[in-house]
C-alpha cells in the first residue's frame, strides 16, 4: 500500500497547550510535505472508547494510504506496547490499549505489528509524551514512505478489550447502548443493523421513552425527542434544536432498545 | 478564475467530534495537494447570521481563486437548495439559507448556481451530514480544478434573507446594531460608513452610554468603555482588558447609534 | 539559513472568531505552498509569559528554518516595536514585549531586528490587528524566502522583561515557581537543573507538601500527588488522573522548592 501523504491525529491532549503542535513539528521534521489533519484533540482525557469509536468511523473518509496516529494513553511510560496496524487500506499507529478495537472489528484484513523503537533508531522516548517521541515519528516514517509496514517490528495480536460494547440481537429486536455523546448532545448508539432501519415501523426505547425513527432532524418540531439513523450508520437519539443528553440525563452506557 | 489550491471551512460543527476532520478527508480524497484552512467551527449552532458576517469579512484576505465552504445548515435533509457562487475573485459553497447574504451584498459580481448533486455524479447524500456528502465534495471539485464553476448546475437567485441587518442613515447620524460579539466580548456593529469615522468628534450611543471613538485599545485606561473602528472596518464597542458584552449586558441586536 | 516552508502560529486570539484563519489567508496569499501549524491560540488573553514559555519549548521540535509567528500583544497600536529574530536555527516574529525572552535566554546565537514595515512595502497596518497586517506578512515573507533576515530592518536589542522568572540555586537545593499550568492541571515549574533529577532522593516541596520525584504518571496510584521531570525537561507536579492545580489551589507563581 502506497502512503497518501496524509497523516491524521486523534488525541486527548486538547488544544490549550502546544502538545499537538509539537507532534506536528516532529512529523514535518521527517517530511515537510506531509498534510496533517486533526480528527479531534478533545477526547475526554483517557477515554479510550470514544477515541476507538471515532477513529473507526472517520478513517474510511480519507484517501487510501493515509496514516492515522491516535494517542489516548493512560499507560504512557509503562510496559504497554505501541502498535502499528494496516487495515482497510489505511495505516494506524497507537498504544495497545483498545484504541484500535473498533477498527479491528470492522475490517477483515486487520494486521498489527509491535513497534520496536530501538530497532527503528528512535531515541529513547520520554516517559510521559510518547505522542511526540514514538507515535508521531513512526507515523511520519510510514506516511513519508521511509518505513515499510513490514519493517515496524514483529507481528502482534491486540490486547483483548471491550471499550465499545456490541449490541445483543433477539429476533426482530436488539438491545444496545449509547456509546458516544456528540457535541450537540445527540446520543449515538451501537445499533447499526442493516435492514433494521428500512422498517418504517421501527420503535426505539430509551429510559422509558418510546420513539419513532425519522429521516432527518427537521422532520420533527423543535424540542421534540426522536431517533434517526445518523450519518455514520448508527441509530442516534436527538432533540431537535436541543440536547438529548440533557433532556434524558443520558450518557455513555445508557441502554437503548429497538424493535421492528 | 483559476483555483488557488486553498479551501476554507466555516461551520458550527465544533471541534469536539471529528466531523470537520472527516470533511477534510473527503477534500483530500479528491486532491491530497489542497491546502485546507479553518475559518472557525465555533459558530453558535445554527446561527446563520454570525457565519454570514464572518465569511464576508474573512474571504478577501485569501488568495484569489480560493474556495470557501460554509456549512451552518438547520435545514439539512429538507428541500433547501445547495449553492455554489462566484464573487470578488473567490468561490463559495453553502446551503441557500442566508449564509451568503453578506458576501452577495458586498460584491458587485455575485453569481450563484444551484448544485445538481446527481448531475455531478455524487452519491446520494445522507440526510444529516451534507457538509461531508455534498458541500466538501463540491468544494474540492472546484478547488482542484476538476469542475468549472459553470458546470455546477443551473443559475440561481439566492433566497431573500436578512440575518445581518443594515443600518439606517439620517444626515450626520446613523442607527445600527450589534451584529456579532467576538470572543473578547467586543461588540461589532454594522456601522461602517466611510467618512463617518474620520470625524474626530463622532459620538457613539449604546444603552444610555455616550462614547468617544478612539484609535486603539491602549488609548484608554484599563476597564474603560469606548468605541473604535475595528480591523474589518466596522465600529466596535469595547472595554479595555474586559468584556463590553458583559459590562453592558449587550448582545446581537442591541441598538447602537452614531453621530458626527 | 534556508526557510523550511513551515510557519507556526501562537496567539491569544482563540478559535471562536476567524482571526487566526484570516492570518493564514494572508500567509497563503504570499505563498500558497507554505505549511502552517497552530501551536496554540488559547493563551490566556494578553498573558505574554505563557506564550514565551511555550514558544521556547515548542520551536526546537520543528524543522530547521521554520518561522514562528507569535502574537500576544496588549500594546497593539502603540509605539511598541515589532521584532524578527533568528536563533537556534529558527526564525521568530513577534511584538517586542517579552514574548521572545525565553527563546533569547535559551539560545546562544539570538539576534533580533526591528521590523520596518514601511521599508518592507507593507501597507499601513490597522491599529488593532497587527497579527494580520504586520506579523503574518513578515512571517510569510521570511518563510517563502522572499525576504532575507538581514532585510527585515535594523539590529535591535529586546526590551528587558521577566515574564518567566528563573530559579535561585543554593548548594543541593533550588527555589523556583510554577510558571505554567497545563490543560490537565499539571503544574510546570521553572526547575530544570541538569543533574538534579538523576538523584533518586530528590524531594520537592510545594505549599507544605513534601513530594517524591517519580518516573511517569502511572508510577503512583490514581489520586496521588507527586512530581516528575516532564517531557520538556522541567519539574512538574501532578495528580494522577486529577488536577494538581485544583488539589493544591496552586497557580502561576506558586513557590516550589527542590533539594537533593
Amino acid at each position: 500500500m502506497r502512503p497518501s501523504g496524509v497523516l491524521t491525529l486523534l488525541t486527548d491532549f486538547g488544544t490549550q497547550d502546544p502538545f499537538v503542535g509539537v507532534m506536528k513539528g516532529v512529523v514535518l521534521k521527517q517530511s515537510a510535505r506531509l498534510s496533517i489533519v486533526d480528527l479531534t484533540h478533545a477526547i475526554e482525557p483517557q477515554h479510550v472508547g470514544d477515541a476507538a469509536f471515532w477513529l473507526a468511523h472517520a478513517f474510511p473518509w480519507f484517501p487510501e494510504g493515509t496514516v492515522h496516529v491516535a494517542v489516548v494513553d493512560p499507560g504512557v511510560g509503562t510496559a504497554r506496547r505501541a502498535i502499528a496496524a494496516q487495515a482497510g487500506g489505511h495505516f494506524f499507529v497507537a498504544p495497545d490499549n483498545g484504541l484500535l478495537e473498533v477498527v479491528a472489528r470492522r475490517t477483515s484484513d486487520f494486521e498489527a505489528r509491535e513497534i520496536d523503537a530501538e530497532d527503528l533508531g528512535l531515541r529513547p522516548p520520554s516517559r510521559t509524551f510518547h505522542g511526540r517521541d514514538l507515535f508521531a515519528p513512526v507515523g511520519a516514517l510510514l506516511a513519508s514512505g521511509t518505513l515499510a509496514f513490514d519493517g515496524v517490528g514483529p507481528r502482534a495480536t491486540l490486547l483483548a478489550t471491550t471499550h465499545v460494547p456490541e449490541p445483543v440481537h433477539a429476533g426482530r429486536s436488539a438491545r444496545g447502548a449509547v456509546v458516544v455523546v456528540d457535541r450537540f448532545g445527540n446520543l449515538i448508539t451501537n445499533l447499526s443493523e442493516s435492514g433494521l432501519f428500512a422498517a418504517s415501523r421501527a420503535r426505539v426505547s430509551v429510559l422509558g421513552h418510546d420513539l419513532a425513527v425519522v429521516g432527518t432532524f427537521a422532520d420533527v418540531p423543535p424540542g421534540t425527542l426522536a431517533a434517526l439513523v445518523g450519518s455514520f450508520g448508527e441509530l442516534e437519539i436527538f432533540v431537535r434544536n436541543g440536547s438529548a443528553a440533557a433532556v434524558l440525563s443520558a450518557q455513555r452506557g445508557t441502554p437503548v432498545g429497538v424493535s421492528w
